[in-house]
C-alpha cells in the first residue's frame, strides 16, 4: 500500500531530496549537484527516490506522490516551471509528465519560496501562527505567504514576485523589468556589484559580508545598503499584508550581521515596531514543506473509501 | 424572531443605513449628515435603526445584529475605531458597547475599505472572483483584500494600509510616517497642493479634475501625478499579492478620466497587462458590505439548534 511521500528542493546548485511517511515522519535524505544545464534533472530525481527508498527498505511504488520545488512559477496549468535561467534546458517539458512517468506516482510542483514558508510553517518560526511571510534574499529575492493559516498564492501562482516593487532601481527603465527594481538592488549580485564599484574588486556576497564584519568600511556600505533596500522591501509587504512577522531565509537573508541593519533602516523608515526572524531550519526547509505538499496532495487525491 | 440585520456606513459627513433579511434580501436605506465632531454618532445610528424599522414596518426587536463600517482599524478587541480625526469626539469611547446598549443587539464593526471590497465580493465586480483588491483613494487611501475567496485583515486587521508604501514621499522623512508617504501623495489634499504650487489657486481635488477634463495644463499635470503615484501602489500590491484585478474606489479613485492615466503609467512600470477597474456600486458598496459582515456575525453568533 503506498504509504509515503517524497519532497525535492530543486535547486540551480543543488538538488535535496527527503522522504517520509504520510504522517510526516521524515526517515531519509539525500542531495546531489544540479547537473550541469539542468537537462538530466529528470534523472537525477529518479536516482534520488530510488535511493532514497532503498535506504529505508521500501520500492517505489510505497511512494505515493513526489512535490518538487523549484525556482520560477508553475505554469497555470501546474506543469511546467518558468525555470531559473541555469535550468532553461527544462524549459519547454511539460515537467510533472516526465517526472510522473519515469516514477509512476503522482507529481506536484511549486515555487521554491513558497515550499519554504510551507516549512517554517510546519517546522520552522511559523508553527502556530497563522499571519507571516517568508522573504528569501540570495541570487534573487522572492517571498511565500501563509495568510489565514494557509499558502496565499495569487490569482495566477504569482504572489510575493517582491523583486518587482516598484522602488530599489529606476521603476521607470525598462532594464529593471526584467528581474524587477527591488530585485536589480538585493540580488547578491548587486551586492559584488555596488562593492565592485566603490573598491575595484570583484568578490562574493559572501567574501563581502567577511570583510563587513571585519570592519572594511566598503564593504560595510554594500551590506548596509542592502540592508536599507531589504527594510524598505520590508516596509512595502507589511503595508499591503500586515502579517505577524516576517521570517527572513536564503543565502543572504540568514547572514546573521544583516538582520541588526535592517532593524535600523525600518527605525528609519518608522516601522520600529515590526517583527523580523532568521529562519533557523537552513536547506530543510524546502524539503520539509515540499513534502507536506505532497503529503496534501497525496490526501486531495484520494477518492472516497476503498475496501 | 430576530431576522433582519443593518448595515451602517459612517462616514466623515454621511451615515448611511441600510437593512436587509437574513437572505440578503436589502429592503429599504436611509441617511444623514454626520454630527460635526461625531459626538452624536451613537444617537444618529440609533435614529437611523429606528426609521429604517418604520419603513418596513417591523420593531427594532426583530434585527439581529448591525455592523457597522468606519474609517480607522478596529482595536485588538473590535470595540473602538482607530477614528478619522472628525469624528475625535467618539475616540474613546467603547463604541460596540455603547451601541449595542441603545440597539439592543449584537454589534460588530469593521475598518470601511474592508466593508466595501465585501461589497464588491457579494454584489459588484468581484462578484464571482477569488482573489482582489479594492482600493479607495479619496480624502486616503486603503486597500480591501479578498484573497481565496475572503475578506484578509492581516495579524492586526492592519492589512491594507498602503499608505504606508514606503515611496511617493520621502520614506525616510519622519513627516512622512504620520499618513504614510504614500497617502502624502495620493491624498485628495495631495492634488490640491500640488496645483496650488504650480498654479497659486486654491482649488478642491473635484475642481481641479473639472479643469483637467477641460485642458488646463496645471490641472492635467496635478491629476497626472496622482495617475503617477496610485499606479506605482499598484505595481506594489501586484508585487505581493498578484490579485486577479484591482477595483478603485473613492471619490478620486472613481474619476473616469483617472484610469487611462493610470493605465498609461503602468505601461511605464513595465506591467501593461495588469486589469484596473472602476467600481461601480459607489456608494451603496459599503452599506451592502456591512450587511453581509452583519449577517455573517449573525451566523457566527446563532450556536447550536433550538426548538
Amino acid at each position: 500500500m503506498p504509504d509515503h511521500v517524497i519532497g525535492i528542493d530543486l535547486g540551480g546548485t543543488k538538488i535535496r531530496a527527503g522522504i517520509a511517511t504520510l504522517f510526516g515522519e521524515l526517515l531519509a535524505e539525500k542531495r546531489t549537484d544540479t547537473s550541469n544545464d539542468g537537462s538530466d534533472v529528470i534523472e537525477q530525481i529518479r536516482s534520488l527516490a530510488l535511493d532514497l527508498c532503498d535506504t529505508i527498505g521500501i520500492p517505489l511504488d510505497r511512494v505515493v506522490a513526489t512535490a518538487v520545488g523549484g525556482a520560477g512559477v508553475p505554469d497555470k496549468t501546474g506543469t511546467t516551471f518558468d525555470l531559473a535561467p541555469n535550468l532553461s534546458a527544462l524549459g519547454d517539458i511539460p515537467f510533472t509528465e516526465q517526472l510522473s512517468a519515469v516514477l509512476g506516482h503522482l507529481v506536484v510542483i511549486e515555487n521554491d519560496v513558497n515550499v519554504s514558508a510551507v516549512g517554517e510553517l510546519v517546522a520552522g518560526l511559523g508553527r502556530g501562527h497563522s499571519d507571516f511571510v517568508f522573504i528569501s534574499v540570495g541570487t534573487g529575492i522572492g517571498m511565500g505567504i501563509v495568510a489565514n493559516g494557509s499558502l496565499l498564492r495569487g490569482a495566477k501562482g504569482a504572489a510575493g514576485e517582491i523583486g518587482f516593487l516598484p522602488f530599489g532601481g529606476d521603476p521607470l527603465d525598462p532594464a529593471n523589468h526584467v528581474r524587477g527594481p527591488l530585485e536589480e538592488v538585493t540580488a547578491g549580485d548587486a551586492v559584488s556589484g555596488r562593492f565592485l564599484s566603490s573598491s575595484g574588486s570583484a568578490l562574493s556576497p559572501e567574501e563581502i559580508f567577511a570583510l563587513a564584519a571585519s570592519g572594511d568600511q566598503q564593504a560595510v556600505k554594500a551590506v548596509d545598503e542592502e540592508a536599507r533596500w531589504l527594510a524598505a522591501g520590508i516596509v512595502a509587504v507589511n503595508a499591503v499584508l500586515a502579517p505577524e512577522f516576517v521570517v527572513l531565509g536564503g543565502g543572504i537573508g540568514t547572514r546573521a550581521d544583516l538582520l541588526p541593519r535592517i532593524t535600523s533602516w525600518l527605525n528609519y523608515l518608522g516601522q520600529p515596531d515590526l517583527t523580523i526572524r532568521v529562519s533557523e531550519l537552513g536547506h530543510l526547509a524546502p524539503v520539509i514543506g515540499a513534502l507536506t505538499i505532497a503529503i496534501e496532495a497525496a490526501a486531495a487525491a484520494q477518492k472516497g473509501i476503498s475496501r
